[in-house]
């Protein structure tokens, strides 16, 4: 039995499963994000302890995946950009002395390739791309089955890659990244920018939003009922997005390209445009074998990555 | 000892090396584009058995290098875009059959990345990037030691990631790639266009050419003798290219990238702006970690990777 566990900014979630996969219990909790690492620490723990306690067999191990950069080498959280106390953060460690199991972290977009390949859309892919687009827009790498990390520990970096120069300004600092442009958080900032320009062609966008602000979801709901202005600014930020996965494919050449985070939810309304945004940029020689394909595991994809992690390491 | 060839658009070379990469005998010749390739094939037959009766001690193996896609499962030329004749070529095999020994293709930039790994820039760098510049640009991809091909083959295509949205046409058939705007021959196109619209300021370029079109030689000479137009046209170049380099450090942080090709020999006039470009678009997390190299064997980067790979291979 295996505990997996995925930090987010603002909530975690914890997963009893066994080796193969099978998920025996699972909890999901917000996290208070102004009261820090050390509170979220506890409360991760105190969770993990009832989990321990309720499992029908002795847990071997834990895998963690991070949403933030983690030094994968040295097994610490290097800091988080939501949330204050991260910084240099030895939370394996940590874990292993209050529960008195090995523990493994690693960064969650990793983590999320990995959860695709071993029990989601990636199964049988030697090589496969994973990218996460939620808050922002993370990658994941497998290279012959294994995370790849690269020289420096952070290889696969895809939506820091500079897509549009001069582009919107990214958390990263610099300008035009696919995260700038395509992760949910700039897809809702560049639609509630061109409803405020054209107002009476924003509409069905602001009817939907129902006085809320207009996020990436009422921009999907509303390109779902062939509403043209909002059609096209998806076809706008899937020709952004297909640019990513161009290069992606140019790099990496994966058996498949798998989608995961929130925005994948938008389903056809976002991969069917993609589909065809992203055959416009590849090579003739790389187009019959690009596979797009939704995670399968959904929210999952991180909690049963960390699973397959300590499966794997310890 | 181990036989090397290598086969570009419109010359061949040829090498004699001992398996550590020592040079005992080199060919170079010019091969006629408009014969085809069983003219050519015979050329290298016929340029090989002299290196091979010459040499002090039997050859073992061949290796090649092809500028053009390869299936290496197959081994099997898959085309030339520049000469004829090439297309489902099982040059290896009719290499061995003619000359007794042993023969393994690939791809020249895959080869070049071997070749600056195995003997020149990259050695010692574990995950290694391979541009190299010339008439078209070429990727090639070492990991963990071993040239990565990608699940079909063709992985590190990275001259065509899409790096300038409705960009200059490319050989490939898509817009703004990155071969569009940086091989040696777009440079030189991109100089001549901008020479045509302000000849006034292009007076040092078209006085460097003497009455020849300019090209990127002539861009990159005059920029080293500080004409302001020159220096503007080559920023430029390196802000498209190091887009791609900080692409290619995004995808596999790794820990050298090498550049090499005719436009590589452009030194300080290149690499200076370049390393500048690249890291205005690099993650503060890389930027301590990118390494832009000059290939190191210059014009013997696929000779030399030719030999390496018959020395892993065969």
């Amino acid at each position: 039995m295996i505990l997996g566990i995925d930090i987010g900014g603002s909530q975690f979630g914890l997963v009893l499963a066994t080796t193969d996969g099978k998920v025996v219990k699972r909890v999901q909790r917000s996290s208070d994000r102004d009261a820090g690492a050390s509170l979220t620490i506890a409360h991760i723990l105190s969770e993990s302890r009832l989990l321990l306690a309720a499992s029908p067999e002795p847990v071997s191990c834990c895998g963690i995946g991070f949403g933030g950069p983690v030094d994968f080498g040295q097994q610490r959280i290097i800091n988080s950009t939501h949330v204050k106390g991260w910084d240099d953060c030895p939370l394996p460690a940590q874990i292993t002395q209050a529960l008195g199991i090995p523990a493994v972290v690693d960064n969650d977009a990793n983590i999320g390739a990995l959860g695709e390949f071993t029990f989601g859309a990636g199964i049988g892919c030697d090589n496969l791309v994973y990218f996460t687009i939620s808050t922002g827009i993370g990658g994941g790498i497998i290279i012959h089955g294994e995370i790849y990390r690269g020289s420096d520990g952070n290889a696969g970096e895809l939506g820091h890659c500079p897509i549009l120069l001069d582009g919107p300004r990214c958390d990263c600092g610099n300008r035009g990244c696919l995260e700038a442009l395509c992760s949910g958080t700039a897809i809702g900032r560049r639609a509630r920018m061109a409803v405020d320009k054209h107002p009476r062609k924003g509409r069905v966008l602001l009817r939907l939003a129902g006085g809320d602000p207009v996020t990436a979801k009422t921009l999907f709901d509303a390109a779902r009922q062939k509403d043209a202005f909002a059609q096209s600014l998806v076809v706008e930020t899937c020709t952004y997005l297909g640019m990513g996965v161009a290069t992606a494919m140019n790099a990496f050449a994966p058996r498949a390209i798998v989608i995961g985070g929130g925005v994948a939810r938008a389903g056809r309304a976002l991969f069917d445009p993609l589909r065809r945004e992203a055959d416009r940029f590849l090579m003739p020689i790389h187009r019959p074998h690009l596979k797009i394909r939704p995670a399968r595991l959904g929210g999952r994809s991180v909690l049963m990555g960390a699973v397959a992690l300590a499966e794997k390491m310890l």
